[in-house]
């Protein structure tokens, strides 16, 4: 699938469902086995396996094999990748805003300086 | 479509496509109209229009008619409603691993009172 070809990509996909978002939360506090993370999940095993997979291609999340049980951890790395490019598009944003407020400050000193403004706003 | 009814889901699918990510990216600059917007994107309008609905029924970016022109501009509410969550998991996981740190500590300092630790390590 070309749409999922990138590491952020195949990651926000992958947090686009409530079952996956709620397997991310579950394992922010530690490392389960799937049985133990399938319990709260009103779901066949199946299709929930299938969730994890989802999350697994995305790098989100990684499993091990322990003795008969297949346990379940985030990774850390793809998950700040993703959280970073919100951050950072965020920060865009308010510098936007900072610059503008900035450029509306100068603006009304020069008002003060110069007399009132002969805009519309100003008659 | 079910995996998409909720807005966060929706969020998500919207930021899974780099298309989409760029255009949030050129509207934390700034609202511009569609033709401006769709400028640096090699893409026939009517496949950019189509990321662009993704993104408008997602609530990530607003449009509007202007005389003969669409302009668009991203909407902060759910890009911060998506932002803080992974934020917020973030920070779940930061508090695991300060208790983890914590009963390290803890452990450790028993091991100082209490002489050498028996267990197999410390043998």
């Amino acid at each position: 699938m070309p749409y999922l070809s990138t590491p952020l990509d195949a990651a926000f996909h992958a947090l686009s469902d409530p079952t996956r978002r709620a397997v991310i939360s579950r394992l922010a506090d530690g490392e389960l086995p799937v049985t133990v993370l399938a319990e709260p999940f009103e779901m066949a095993l199946p299709s929930f396996t299938q969730h994890l997979k989802v999350l697994e291609a995305s790098g989100l999340i990684a499993s091990e094999k322990r003795g008969r049980s297949r346990w379940c951890r985030l990774e850390r790395a793809r998950f700040d990748e993703a959280a970073e490019w919100m951050a950072a598009e965020r920060q865009r944003w308010a510098d936007r805003f900072d610059r503008l407020e900035a450029y509306l400050d100068d603006t009304h000193k020069d008002d003060d300086e110069h007399g009132k403004p002969t805009g519309p706003l100003g008659a």
